[in-house]
C-alpha cells in the first residue's frame, strides 16, 4: 500500500560518488528539499541525519565511482484515496557502480530526436511518476539513439533524462529555469565550466530550427555528465563534428570533479 | 524494485460491483487492455482468465456493493534503468466496500474549485503515474470541495478524478475525447443516460464562462456515479439548485446498475 506504488506520490534523486567523495552533496539535498516542498511530504531527516546514512552506507561499498539512488515517497496508507494525511515516509536508497564513458569514447559523439513535450508542467519537481519518460527512454532505445529532445509549441525545453544546451558563435543557450525544466546539479555545473571556458551564457528560448543550426549540441546529466550530440532526427549537427566548446567544458567538468 | 514503485510504470482500473455482479467488466478490461497497450505492457490475462480471477476473490468477500482496484505494473527489474525489456507484470488487486451516495444525500450538492490543467497530455491512459491528480485532490481537501475541475486555457478538459458535464437548454455537453481526457465507462453511462432522458449530446469544447453560466453541472466517476455540483469558486451554478436533468439521469443511472 505505500503510496510509491499506487500513486507514484515520490520524489528521488541520483547523486554521483567520485573517488569515494559525494560530489555536490549539499546541492543536491537542496534540490530534494525543494521536491519534497512542492508536494507536502516532510523531510525524514536533517542534512546531518542525510550525510551520516550516505557515509554510512558508501563504508559497506568502498568502490571509488558510484552513483546514489535515493528515494522517498509520502509513505504507506491504510487504503487506496487520493487525499492525503501525513504519513511516515518510505526511504530507498541503492548504490549503483557509476562507470562515466571516457573523453575519446564521448568523442565519437552521440544520436538523438526530437519529440513534443507532452510531459506535466511540474518539470521542476524530481517526481516518481515518470511514465512519459519512460515512454520517451523506449523511444530512443527503439530509435537507437542517446536522448529524445524535447519542444512545446516551438521551443527545446529539455532531454527526457537531461538538460540541453546549444552553443552558436560563442555563446551557450539553454532553457531558463521554471516549470518546463529540472534545474539540474550538473546543468549549473555545465554553466559553471562554460563561463570560465569564455563562453557567454543565455538562458533563453531555444528554436527547433536553431538546434539543427548550432554550433554544437550537448546534453548533461549527473550520470552522463556532459555528451556532445552530433545528429538530431537524421540531421547531422555542424557536420557530425565534435565542436571545441565541448572539449574545453569537458576538461573543465572533470577537474571540478576531482576538486 | 518493482517499476511501479520506482517509475509510476503501470496502469489501473476500478470496477464497481452491484448485488454481487461486476458491472460493464468488459468495457473496464478493453480500457484495460488500451491502457496496457499505450504503454507496451503486455495482458498477463486473457479476457476469460480475468473474469475467473474477479469472480474467486468476489467469492470470499460476498458483500453486496463493491469495488474492485486492479493495477498492473510492468514488473520488477533487476536495476533502475528508463528503458525495459519484457518483465512479468505485477497484478495487485484489491475489493473495497462500495456505499454510493443515496439520492438524498447527493441532492444537497456538492462544491468545487476550477484550476488549470497541469497535467501530462496523454490522459487517456489511465497511468499509476499520478502526482499531479494527488495535488489536485489534496487541493480540493484544503478548500473543502469535491472536486477540482480542471481547464487548458480556457477549454474545460474533466476534474482531476472524474468527468465534467454541463447541461443549457437541454444539451449536454461534454469534452470530447482524445488525449486530454480519461473516456470514462461512467462517462458513457451518463451521456447514455442523458440520452434516454432527451438530451441533446454535444461532445464539444466547454468554456470556463458556459460552465459557470450552465443550467446545471455535474461529474461522473464509477464510484461517485453521477453527481451535480452547485457551486464553482464560491459562485453558484443556477443558484444552487439542483437540476431536474441531474434528478432524471441519476434515476436512470440506477435502473442501469439493477439491469
Amino acid at each position: 500500500m505505500d503510496r510509491g506504488f499506487l500513486f507514484g506520490d515520490g520524489v528521488y534523486e541520483v547523486i554521483p560518488v567520485y573517488a569515494g567523495k559525494v560530489f555536490r552533496l549539499n546541492e543536491h539535498l537542496a534540490r530534494l528539499q525543494n521536491s519534497l516542498d512542492s508536494i507536502q511530504i516532510s523531510n525524514p531527516y536533517s542534512t546531518e541525519k542525510w550525510q551520516s546514512i550516505l557515509t554510512q552506507l558508501l563504508e559497506q561499498a568502498p568502490e571509488s565511482d558510484q552513483s546514489i539512488y535515493l528515494q522517498i515517497t509520502r509513505g504507506a496508507d491504510t487504503a487506496r484515496k487520493h487525499r492525503f494525511s501525513e504519513l511516515t515516509p518510505t526511504v530507498f536508497i541503492e548504490l549503483n557502480p557509476l562507470v562515466p564513458k571516457t573523453k575519446s569514447e564521448l568523442e565519437t559523439g552521440y544520436h538523438a530526436i526530437i519529440q513534443p513535450d507532452f510531459r506535466w508542467e511540474r518539470c521542476d519537481i524530481k517526481a516518481t511518476s515518470l511514465l512519459a519518460n519512460i515512454m520517451y527512454a523506449q523511444q530512443a532505445k527503439q530509435h537507437q539513439v542517446e536522448e529524445v529532445i524535447l519542444h512545446r509549441d516551438q521551443s527545446i525545453t529539455e532531454g527526457a533524462t537531461s538538460n540541453v544546451f546549444v552553443i552558436r558563435n560563442n555563446t551557450l543557450f539553454t532553457h531558463p529555469t521554471g516549470k518546463h525544466i529540472l534545474s539540474g546539479i550538473t546543468r549549473d555545473l555545465v554553466i559553471e565550466s562554460a563561463c570560465h571556458c569564455a563562453l557567454n551564457i543565455q538562458e533563453s528560448i531555444i528554436t527547433i530550427d536553431e538546434v539543427f543550426n548550432a554550433d554544437e549540441v550537448w546534453i548533461s546529466s549527473s550520470t552522463r555528465e556532459v555528451m556532445p550530440i552530433t545528429m538530431i532526427d537524421s540531421k547531422q549537427i555542424n557536420n557530425g563534428k565534435i565542436g571545441r566548446h565541448w572539449s574545453n567544458v569537458y576538461d573543465h567538468y572533470q577537474a571540478l570533479k576531482n576538486a
